[in-house]
């Protein structure tokens, strides 16, 4: 039974794993922050893979925006495989992953603390080998993942990187709005049922493309992964301006359509996106709180809930989270042992 | 007729418009490269989109292996739509835009030279916005591109990016390379009927993914979006490594997957990573000068050319061209027409 997986439960955890992760890891991450900020970085990169490297475009936002800091996605392999890591002067370096375990995450931040480099890690396993690599830890504190594809540990990612950014600010404004995460996220999950409902039209679905920008480009680009990872239709992730510089030729009759678009600053531009993917005939999903968009949309899927904008992706995930869940269901596959993953993906 | 195209005959200018690059632009790019080195900077950020974000990505590997410069790619929404520009400090952040006029671009560009940051320019239109918009210029003189889907003047973005890579190193091999890949790039347009006669075969393709690592990276994103510009088949672009975490998932019989994999550090990777697919029942197209790839494909696109793998983007590209090209033209589409793209796209 559905219900019964752990890949269901671990979705349905996630309320809880994020409250107690904001109680109980809020002391440290100020204390990081302070040390962080004494030590004047200029800029942020980012070493993560998969569902971490998503969230890793969640901080790209929100440390540019909140913390004026640009932050870069770094390139694994220029230490893995080329050994010729650049110089990171003043960056602070971040590595995100769950297991703590893959050789090339670990490589960066190795490579990083060893020039002198400000080193911090995301992790679920806080005596990891990425751990011990960095100068700073954040423990995600989600419990043990049992199913294949990430759920918990990405909303508890999110939501460690947002935590450190109102800290970095602080501003007690952000710690507010992230306190009321857990509640809203309960909403989403209120919408199950009709996302169950929604997916039952895609059964034969193949290929579809998943649209987001802004904060919400991350969301777009996990939505997509778990999609991929649980139903095996081919999601690509874009931002609706990159979209239409170039893959939107791709748009005949019917092509489904995933718009998130919670809303915000993006929602104007969104709703002249839709408006032209309809004109061509596109199938449109949208996932949104706005009635304007919504009613734009072939099939809506209404967020019960409003958050503000650089705090939306950690709820509105959980959306996408479901849908690629009932899609997978709808198919009949197994969600907890998608073919051909493992939980751990060590690559060099 | 195909060959009276612009885009063929676009594709066919390529080793005289780089050539002439080379000669023309080389002086300009050298004075620019020691005016950036007195700059002392620190890393360096890109902005652009479609196939100039490409370069971009090139860029983030030649000037980290070369230049020891960590680069980043910049999110225009931030200085565009959300208007919370992270300060640049002593980064130089680059655009690039063939027609230099995509507002969102030249935001970046704008709010970095007012924050006094170094800001230069690549583009093909010397008094266009983004030119006006930054300290230097480098013109990519690939005379006028009347084919929607750019091909010379993403050839000319690399070869003008590697000549900046160069004259900052000050390195004479690397010139003596890139004055070859003219003549390497006549070698790859010579594949021209044999890919062709491949393309034959993908004629019902609907989905397919394209597989690069490493400086190679950016020949797979680029090869896969002038397939879905041209062809209109969902081409997902993937690094081996983040295919693993996860994607990998979506391979079943026959899934069609184009490896682009020049000799070089990652040679050994990608033949573990096509057993991996074979294996699976994938259909494994390879492009690549190696015999031992070769051998494990079910096609075989065999480069005629060795290049040292940080300069291969530049001729490998063509492979990916000619494909994309025949790709359209057996399925009886306007190669030079693409449903629902101009050639100038302004995104904010």
């Amino acid at each position: 039974m559905l219900s019964q997986s752990f890949l269901y439960q671990e979705i349905h955890q996630q309320p809880a794993v994020l409250a107690n992760l904001f109680a109980v890891e809020r002391a440290n991450i100020q204390r990081i922050a302070d040390e962080i900020i004494a030590h004047r970085i200029t800029n942020v990169f980012i070493a993560a893979r998969g569902t971490s490297d998503n969230a890793g475009r969640y901080a790209q936002y929100l440390f540019g925006a909140v913390n004026r800091l640009p932050v870069g996605l770094a390139t694994p392999s220029l230490f893995s495989v080329y050994h010729r890591p650049p110089k990171f002067q003043n960056a602070l370096v971040i590595g995100i992953s769950q297991s703590g375990k893959s050789p090339d995450i670990v490589s960066v931040l190795a490579a990083a603390r060893e020039q002198g480099a400000a080193t911090l890690a995301f992790t679920n396993v806080p005596d990891s080998p990425l751990a011990q690599a960095s100068d700073f830890v954040i423990t995600l504190h989600a419990g043990q993942e049992q199913s294949v594809a990430a759920t918990k540990t990405y909303t508890t990612q999110l939501m460690g990187l947002a935590l450190l950014s109102a800290s970095m600010a602080h501003d007690a404004s952000m710690f507010a709005v992230l306190e009321k995460v857990p509640g809203q996220m309960q909403l989403v999950l209120a919408m199950r049922d009709e996302i169950a409902r929604a997916a039952e039209r895609y059964r034969y679905m193949r290929v579809c493309v998943v649209i987001g920008r802004g904060f919400n480009y991350a969301t777009a680009f996990e939505t997509a992964l778990k999609i991929k990872e649980l139903a095996y239709v081919l999601a690509e992730p874009y931002s609706s301006a990159d979209f239409l510089h170039g893959p939107v030729a791709l748009v005949e009759e019917a092509f489904p359509t995933i718009v998130i678009a919670p809303s915000g600053a993006m929602q104007n531009e969104l709703e002249l996106f839709v408006r032209t993917l309809a004109t061509r005939g596109a199938e449109v999903i949208v996932i949104s709180d706005v009635p304007a968009l919504l009613d734009l949309a072939r099939i809506k899927l209404a967020l019960r809930t409003t958050t503000p904008e650089w705090a939306s992706p950690i709820v509105t995930i959980v959306a996408g989270q479901l849908l690629a869940m009932y899609l997978a269901h709808v198919r009949d596959y197994d969600v907890d042992h998608p073919r051909g993953l493992r939980k751990v993906t060590e690559t060099h």
